[in-house]
């Protein structure tokens, strides 16, 4: 028996926008993920990053990238018939992130087609919009995500 | 003074081609950073993931680009004049990624010129591909990188 979930790809339609989350970034959370993937001095040192162009402490891109999928699945994700993503195109890291930005997330359909491959799912290309607390976009791209369709669950 | 690097950007010509890493991903690793940042059910649990078409547990791809970040940081990024990034084009996750895959890397340069805003620095396009045991790419990505030009330095 297939689980249920109260999104399926019938769900996202083009055009259709969601805005959510309210993430604080501290620096500690910013020093521990670069001492771990990517410690440049930039992301590491509050020291070393003031004596680079960034003057000052800036998260790694990665990190902003990984917070941005944890708002997705805290809104809808989890509840979703998300089966995963071949990838995505356009990651563009505009504006860097620093200690005790606040970041939400804005979502919109681009698009939504069916995969000829598999006949119970669909794909959907998604614009990610992630925003700081000025409203400044700090982070764009553009992602595939697989969904299970709704019609292909067993009707009871 | 500025900092002295040991690769800048005319290290990065057209078809220049690194080959490093060697770096195993536990199921504590890919549990741990899904908890944080993609709790999807087939990265965080085993036996929720053997129900999913992924038929066992499987690296958010965030985490694979993160350590595929670690790899380049440990093999040149960290001796070099890196400025950081502006973003990516076409990452695409290829084959799932499990616990004890051994990830290695390949970057290729694929473009390198000025940056007519920036006199003393360069972009460099590079692609990255991450291979697992086997030598099949799991994730690959063509990267925007920034880096300081060598004579932008002063002589002494």
């Amino acid at each position: 028996m297939r689980q249920k979930f109260k999104y399926y790809w019938e769900d996202f339609s083009v055009g259709v926008v969601r805005e959510f989350g309210q993430r604080k970034i501290t620096e500690q959370e910013i020093v521990e993920f670069a001492r771990e993937y990517d410690p440049q001095r930039f992301h590491i040192s509050q020291d070393e990053a003031e004596q680079t162009i960034f003057k000052g402490l800036i998260a790694s891109g990665w990190q902003t990238c990984s917070i941005m999928m944890r708002m997705m699945c805290d809104d809808f994700l989890l509840d979703s018939s998300s089966m995963g993503s071949p990838g995505l195109e356009n990651l563009k890291w505009h504006k860097p992130v620093r200690p005790n930005d606040v970041l939400s997330l804005r979502t919109e359909v681009l698009e939504a087609r069916a995969m000829k491959s598999k006949p119970d799912t669909g794909l959907v290309h998604l614009l990610w919009q992630c925003k700081n607390q000025e409203g400044e976009v700090v982070t764009s791209m553009q992602g595939w995500m697989m969904f299970l369709k709704r019609d292909s669950q067993p009707s009871s």
